[in-house]
This record gives C-alpha cells, structure tokens and sequence, in this order.
C-alpha cells in the first residue's frame, strides 16, 4: 500500500466572508500540496466561519454557503489539485425542517465534486451553544477511501456524547478518524480534548486526527491546538495554539508518524490565556474593519492590562489612551497612566472632566451614587466621542468580578464595543500583568505594566481616598464566592457549608442576582473560562429568587 | 354520574418568587372552591414563574421549587381544600442529567400528595425558548380521575409539534383534555393557538381546556387568552385577555357547559398590542420594585407614545417627563412635550442641554455625526443622573424600525432598563397612537397624545431642519423591507424580486447588519411579533455575509 499523507489544515475563516473563507482554503491547500499531501482536512465550518447562528435559518445564506462549496471542488481541480481529498465544514440544506433548516456537515471533496456528505448528529444546546436551534441533526457515519485507506468523519460534539455514528467507527473498516472541530478556548480545556481523542483512538483502534478552528469570532476564541493521536492514543504530531497552522502525518505499512519537524511545545496556563485575549481582541478589530482602538486610562490595573493586550494584539502605535482625571484623582493616576503609555508606545492624551461634570452639577441636583455616575458618564461621552471622531474602537476596560457585581457605571466606564478583560475576575488580572512583565523580562524588553498599577490599591476614584475595598470584600474572597456561586452554581447555603460567612455571601449574591439588566446591556469579550457572562449563563433579569 | 366543575385559573406569578406564587395559588383555589370548583387548572410553571432561563440549571432553585409544590400540597389541605384536584407547572429534578437537570413539569395535587406527575416531552428550542438546553423532556402521559371523569395532561409545546405522550389522549380513555401554557402574546397568535386547541379537541374527542399564564416577563407578555372547547372544537368559554381571571365550566352527564356568566368578548389586533405593551411595562416595573418612570419628551411619536404606555400602566403622576432642547429644538418640541404630559397628567420639566454640550465641544474637537452623537449622550447623562438622584426607572424610547437600520445613539437615546416599543415599527407607532387618542374620545376623556406629535415630519433635530427622511427612505417603504428582511428573512434578490428597489434594499440591508453591535447593548422590551429583536433573533456581531 502505497504511503498516504495526511495535512490537518488549522485556518482563521471569517463568518459569512464565504469568497475569502474559500480562496483562504484554496491557498492552504496549495501549501499541503507543496508538502506532498494526499488528504487535507479542515476545521468545522471552515466555509462559513463558525458559529454562524441564526445565520443557519436563512434560506439564501444555506444556499450560498452550498454553492461556495461546489465552487471550491471546482476551483481544486482548476488549480490542479483535483486528486487531493478535501474535507471542508458547512452548512447543507436538511430535507426535515422546522425553525432549522440545515445540518452542520461535512463534504469530501474529490475530483470537482463531492464524494461524500456527513452530517453533524450530536448538536450541543448548552453552555454558548445553540445547535439544537439551529441545525437538524443527521445520522449516518461517513467513510471514504483514499489511497487504500479508508476515512470515517464526525464532527466535534459527536465525540462529546455516547452513541450516534461515532459508535460505528470500528464496525465501519475505518483506518483512521477525522474528526472535525470548532472547539472555543477556556482554561484547561486543552487536556479534556487530549483524553476524548485518546479514548476515542483506543475504542475504534484507528489513529485519531482532531482539527480545529483558530481565531476569534465575538466571543470566543478558537485556539488550534489540533492534533494527532495514533490508534493507542498517543501523541504523534500536535498544532500550535492561537495561530494558524499546517500538520503532516504520514500513513504507511499501517504505520502512522508525523512528516517533517513540527515540535510540539505546550505553554502553560497564563500564557494561553494572555494569547487567547490577545487573539480575541486582534480578531474582532480585523474582522470588524477596526485598525486602532481607544481606552481610558485610569492607572489602575485593569486598563493597563486591556492597553497592554491592545498593543500585543494591534500594535502600541494603534492604542490611544486617554486619561481623564477629575478632581479626586490622584497624582500617580496620571503619572502611571502616562508611564504605561511610553512603555508601549501608545499614543496618548490627557483630557480632564471638570469642566464636564461641572456644566452638568450646576443645571442638575445631583448627589452621591449619582454624582460618582456622573463622572464615569462623562468619561464614557469623551470616550465615545473620540471613538465618532477618530474612527477607533472603544475597549471598555471592566473585569469578571466588577460585572458579576454590577461594579461599574452603566453608559459610564462600561461603554464601548469590545471588553477584552470580561471573563478575567480581578485576582487573575493581577497574575496576568505579573506575568506579562515577567515575560517581557525574559525577553529583554521593557515590562509593559508600570509596577506601581500592580501593587496599589485598587480605587474608582470617584470620591476622596475612595479604594475598592470600602464597598467590597478583599477580592481574593470575592473571586472565590464568585467561582462558587456563578461558575459552580452552589447555593448560599453549600457556599457557607464551606467556609463562607453567611453575610458576605448573602451580600456578594445580591449584588450579582441586581447587576443582571447591566450585564446584559454590556459589551461582548473574549470567553476563557467554563461559565463567562453572556450566551453561558442566561438568567431572567426580573427574578425575585433569593438563594 | 356527578356534576365536576373545573376551574381554569388564569394567573400572574413571578419568576423566582416562590413564597409569593403560592400564596396566590393558594388565594386562588380559595376562590375557585368558594365558586364550586372540584378540579383547579393553573398555567405552566406556575409555582416558579416562566421562563425560568438557566435557573432551571440551578440544583437548589428546582430543590427549592419541589419544596414549595410539596408545602402547596400541605397547605391545601390545612386550609379545606384536600379534596379539590390541583394542578400546577413547575420544574422537577431528572434522573437523566447533563447540562439540563430538570423536568418542565405538571403535578397534580390531592389530599396533600402529588398523585400523578408529568414531564413536557416536546421542549420548545426556537424563537425566544430555550427549553431543550434547560430541560430534560418526559415521554409519558398523565392522566388522573377526579368524580368519575378522566382528565389527560400535557404541556403547551406539547399540542405545537406531533408525535410525543399527546398522541396517545384517546387511546388513554381520558375524558377531558387539560393542557398547561406559558405562551407569549404575538399579534395574531390567538387564533393559531384556537386552532390547534379546536384540532386536539376533535382528534381525541376530549372537551379540551388551554390554560395559559398571564403578565409580563422581561420580555414576553403572556395574554392568558385562556380557553375551554368541547369535543367538537366549538368554544365553551374563554378568559379575558392581559389580567387574571377564573373561568369555570361544568361536566355533567357527558355534556361540557360554562358555569355562570363569562362574556366572550375579543378585542381586536391594535387594542391587544396596547395592552400587551401596557402589561409588559407595568410588571416589569411592579416585579423589579419601579414605581416609577424617567424618559425624554421630544415632542414626537415615539416618547409620545412610550410616555401614554407608561401613563396607562402606572398612572401619569409616576410617569417624569423632562424636555431637554438644544439650540436645534423646534418651538412644537417644547410645546407639544408640554401639552402631552399636561394631557397625561405627567410630572414634567425642562433641562436644555446647551451649558453641558458647550462644556464638550470647548473641550473637545468634534464634529458631524460626534456633534450629534454628543447631544443625544448630554441627554442620555442627564436622564440616567436624575434616575439615579430619584430612582425611577428609565424609558428609552426607540421603535423597531429604528432599532433595524442603527438610527440612534448608543449610550444617548438608547439609555434605560426598558424600551417600551422596542418590538413596535415606525408605522404601528403611529397607528397606535391614532387608536389611543379615537379610543379616549370613544370613552370621553382627552385624547392623550397631541395630533401634532402624530402629524408632524419625524425628526432627530441634531442639526438645523433635520428630518429622518433625510436619511432613510419614507417609513412606509422601510417597514416593508425590514419585515422581509427580518422577520421573514429573505435575501436582497427575493426582496428585489418582490418589486423593491436594489440601491434601497441593500442600504437598508447593510444598516441592519451594521447596527448588530448596537442592538445587542439594548435594553429589553416586550415581544408583540413573531420576530423580535433580542431572543427571536441571534446573528452574529462579526459578520461579513452580504444578503
């Protein structure tokens, strides 16, 4: 039998740019071609981008998205590569239809058509997924045969859950396993996706390739990260992460080993986590036609870190900080703000509010808690009114733990498209800066973060000597209560089983059940962790339940 | 055979607020058995409130929900009811679990035990429901004897797909039908739901009860509508549309009949809107602690009509309406804002904007739409500021053709918890507003909106002589394309096909698609068509798809 090559093509698509989606896939085949490949397989829909949601619903946008995959067979054979088999990812109109009216599918491409078509069965309806809304659900393995090795196909949630076609695998003759992903980033997810592939590799006795997506797409991230497996489950050749890649793993004598050098080098958590907010910011403004982007600068911790993943995403020259002071704020406000600026080469302005809030004070009796609104809204209308002006994306600089406690002035620092740090609670904010700095030292570079927006207390300085701590708990305590109520979904009473005082717990839920309607009227960011606010935790706004 | 007299209850719960909704389950079997009832039928869920979103995820929620259906059962019995069947919606814990962990379903209560349980099989995953991802579906049918008679039960989606425990009704030998709703007002819906109520009925030849909920939440409006037909589909009795109410029908000797008097009398299509628009507004202030109301008058149609909706549910003096000109503002804004809030009995007050957005322009360098865009934010500070000082909650008074094509400001006119005619298009505003002012004059009042308001040229007044024709296409073309485009989803080609104009559906096509951003940082408001911006309608922001 004569050797078969295998490329697990790790591409960026764009949702809906089905023509640049198709001449990305086109040149990406062009490149395993070069490299002596005889199948290519791609992520899930690699031809629309993914997810697509609603989008699947629509009559015209199915049967574009199908014509730009008969194109794609067509412009293979034009470009000479017509004996290569080619696995893409789309949507194909289902013959049952309700609300859906596709399936998520799979077709091989060969010779100028399509030799085969599998359709997704398993379709995940929980978490940021809606695929039972959105797709009709096929049920029938795929194989094909390519240089007498035969393929099976499945796609991504199909090796999640027991049963359906994947359960076929072995029965089928199969010699090896494509199965086809979108799989966003969260922490940690890495490893679970390594031992399904695994088990699934001992189970059907076929070597195993899982291909995903990479790039970001609103709010997720889809981090790469594809990978071989041989039939006992290890590791024969693995992708890199966040970046758009291309694996070569030979077949021959029932041997399967990877072809040429591609080292595997796993990072550890803060490093993927930096990268996937990097990618997630750097996507959306590419993606959305944005070149630069505009953030206050408060020289707090949190707008240095969306500065400084702004300038590893875009570039510093593209980052426009502005500091906003007011009469409460304190003289290293500016000068960290200023600092953090020069250290990457952002540009830079300072524009104080007095005069602002002052025209609003004398026409409006306003006191307390909508006085310190007051100062956030201002800054929030400078903001938005240089973003007009200028042509910059807003970033809104809140983290996890100020939304799930509605710490935040909504129309005030929570206005812009994109919040970078909405899925980062404060304590990982603070080692992400640590070692974004500590990076930056191994490199011989300048840290990017000033020390001193590190290590100060945090404060919104919207009155005199304010710090977050008068209103809140110590936020390694708050971050805590947060993972269990919010991502563990513990109760107040499992939350006091263990350990919790029963007061500060009863107050941190409250605060998180009222800042419900500002969630929702908040900006998309970049999902890393098992339960972000947004499309993972979908509660009623009017909601009287008391834990 | 003895004489059964079944009561449909037709109530308001709210969700989370368990203590609440069973003491008026409990206030309302009271009432129901003072009126002879041997068998009570509440609503889906019930016992909770509905849509419960991911609360339904929550172990201790649906402990706590079970708790309660337990306690009603005790409490029946302790109050002189053990003998009157009960039966009531709420979620139940399944021993399949994986995302979902619990059952959507129907207890039935009797000398103080459930006696019988069901789980809604067909779980209802499009449009706004999301109920595959938070529920576990049952797949057999209940039924129950109480004085000689059979009663089947199922759960609203249940009658809306085929196949599933429905199917077997006639086989089981039931009766009577029982089915238990939370279905959301949509124009038109009524009578789909009669029909379908009409087609069950003949089917199994069961008399067949439809008890759906009632009141607002978030934003769905239940309508009740509630509705008994006999075995031949014909209609027996029905429940007034958006409030409460108890119908009673009587089974004796194999006949179905109305106990007592309960006039059937339909309204139509613009009064069931106002009301729906009404009753979402009134209960989400009445659930979420508003007593009270802040917008912007303008002078024209749209806060017009948000400002007559708020007087009609919470009473003009809880609505604070607050003219805010700017050297743009025609004479007829201030004076035709004056006169509606004199005709509403609203409080009222001035506030130009003058002072704060020179305090911005001699600040910064703006200019074009970030002039504009300034003023509609100096307004937007300014409401939420007194929101703030007094605690009202804000209107934001946007239509739904606005929403479509991205015609406001974000974080300026689009400032609020709650946007009242979120759902309701430029031209049914107007239509509304001409049915509210010929209603008051049927009933002898004034006409709460000023003809003026009604006839003049809609304008943004953001510039000199501005009015939005500039800008878009008359309103009565814009509707027509944005109901194809959006609510019956057809591409540019079939619109063009249908007689529109290319430039013009593909400009408007392209400002829906822009405007994705803006839309999904709104505030909520209630659904009165079948596809409403929010839930209905899930589309990606990044999105280069071009119809």
């Amino acid at each position: 039998m004569p050797k078969v090559r295998l490329a697990l093509a790790q591409t960026n698509p764009t949702v809906g740019a089905l023509e640049a989606n198709v001449e990305a896939i086109l040149a990406t085949v062009a490149n395993a071609a070069a490299g002596g490949a005889d199948v290519v397989v791609f992520g899930e829909m690699v031809v629309t981008g993914y997810p697509i949601e609603d989008l699947a619903t629509r009559e015209s946008f199915v049967s574009k998205s199908e014509a730009a995959v008969l194109q794609l067979a067509k412009s293979l054979v034009s470009l000479g590569f017509g004996e290569i088999s080619v696995i893409v990812g789309h949507p194909s109109k289902a013959r049952k239809r309700g609300w859906a009216i596709a399936h998520n599918s799979i077709s091989v491409l060969r010779g100028g058509e399509i030799i085969g078509q599998y359709h997704k069965h398993h379709l995940p309806n929980y978490s940021v997924f809606d695929e039972y809304r959105n797709f009709v659900a096929g049920d029938k393995l795929l194989t094909f045969e390519h240089g007498g090795l035969k393929f099976a196909t499945v796609i991504c949630e199909d090796i999640w859950q027991s049963g359906g076609p994947v359960a076929e695998i072995s029965k089928s003759g199969a010699n090896v396993t494509l199965v086809i992903n979108g799989s966003p980033f969260e922490i940690d997810k890495d490893d679970r996706r390594l031992q399904l592939v695994q088990e699934l590799a001992r189970t059907h006795k076929t070597p195993t390739a899982y291909v995903n997506l990479v790039g970001g797409q609103d709010d997720l991230v889809f981090d790469g990260d594809s990978l071989m497996v041989d039939a006992s489950g290890d590791v024969i050749g693995r992708c890199a992460q966040f970046e758009q890649d291309l694996l070569f793993i030979d077949f021959e004598n029932g041997s399967v080993s990877q072809a040429g050098a591609h080292p595997i080098v796993k990072k550890d958590d803060l490093w993927q986590t930096w990268n996937a907010l990097t990618l997630g910011l750097r996507d959306y403004c590419d993606k959305n036609g944005f070149k630069s982007v505009v953030l206050g600068l408060s020289g707090g911790i949190d707008s240095a870190v969306c500065a400084a993943l702004a300038a590893d995403a875009l570039g510093g020259e593209n980052v426009f900080g502005v500091s906003m002071p007011s009469v409460y704020s304190s003289d290293h406000s500016k000068s960290d703000a200023e600092d953090l600026a020069s250290r990457l080469g952002a540009n830079y302005r300072t524009q104080p509010i007095a005069d602002m809030v002052r025209a609003f004070e004398e026409n409006l009796e306003l006191g307390g808690v909508a006085s310190e609104n007051l100062q956030a809204r201002v800054r929030g209308v400078i903001l938005m009114g240089i973003s007009n002006a200028e042509g910059h994306l807003t970033l809104t600089t809140g983290n996890k733990t100020e939304l799930a406690v509605g710490y935040s002035t909504i129309y005030g620092d929570s206005v812009g498209g994109f919040a970078p740090i909405k899925d980062v609670e404060k304590t990982l904010v603070w080692r992400l800066a640590q070692w974004r700095n500590e990076q930056a030292e191994r490199d011989g570079e300048t840290p990017p973060i000033p020390e001193s927006s590190i290590t100060k207390p945090p404060s919104a300085e919207l009155r005199p000597g304010q710090v977050d701590q008068d209103s809140l708990p110590p936020y390694d305590l708050l971050d805590a209560i947060l993972e269990g109520y919010v991502a563990r979904r513990l109760s107040v009473a499992e939350l006091v089983a263990t350990g919790f005082e029963e007061d500060t717990v009863r107050r941190i839920t409250t605060l998180v059940d009222r800042a419900e309607w500002k969630r929702r009227q908040g900006a998309i960011g970049p999902k890393i962790t098992g339960m972000a606010f947004g499309r993972d935790r979908r509660l009623p706004i009017t909601n009287k339940h008391k834990e």
